[in-house]
């Protein structure tokens, strides 16, 4: 434990280590616990799955 | 902010925008909470990754 | 299953009770699922645990 | 990794000890991962905050 | 109600199907629910999707 | 969208204003999405409610 769970859009490989690596990096600063406790579960979501204000981001992105 | 996430089965685009469309009116209009803070994330389940009352949502549609 | 989850702020019992019954009647519509099978859960969040565009609620709100 | 989370009621401390217990137990068995590498989140819901078939369970359990 | 969710690695069936049985079974005695009430989601997440201690898990895997 | 969920022990409110800010700071420059998208939820678990290893966090505290 911690968990950190990121929803979010389609990412690449790099984006998804650079977002691993600093926010166990910064979790860990800020709680004091240490890196290897942390957890990050990284959800790429369709823009069909996802609404925003009532509509769905695929709509949105037209 | 608020979110809303809907666990459920595959569904058609017609389907989750009406989803999305309808729960944020609703949650807008209980909550007094502008339509345009919801975010909805609508989460498709294959049959074979659901269980209920211990058995697989698969074996059950069998 | 299907199972909705509705993360925002402290609501009120009837706010609770109108959420569950009106998401289950759009969702069971929406999809054909019975609502017998539906599982709401309401997660209520203290400004201080919620942040929007980098701040927290509870800063926003002052 | 892996993280099994419980939604369900309140819960006594003994329940909550067999439950991480076991369910680490079936899981690492199950997966052949390693018992050290499970989280277990146990979360409690007041029977206001959670909807089964559209009515609130604490209505249910009048 | 109650709901398990397992984030966890791509799995076959079987494992699925034993997950769900022996998840339920052992919830529903430590709870006294019945079986029925329970619900499982399965969540399969590729090794590029999980971080651990700040690192890919198929960074680790190398 | 996109929400960012962290699961952890207490904070401090100070702890909890610089991890939104930060979280949403590094998501924002990985994906380029604006900062005012982003929606951070923190979660407090007790140390009662967290299994690590198939123990509770409070027995490993001891």
């Amino acid at each position: 434990m911690p968990v950190i769970i990121f929803e979010g859009p389609k990412l690449s490989r790099e984006q998804k280590s650079e977002l691993v690596e600093k926010f166990t990096e910064i979790a860990s600063n800020v709680t004091g616990i240490g890196r290897e406790a942390f957890v990050v579960l990284i959800k790429e979501n369709e823009p069909d799955n996802v609404g925003v204000g009532g509509k769905l981001l695929s709509e949105l992105k037209k």
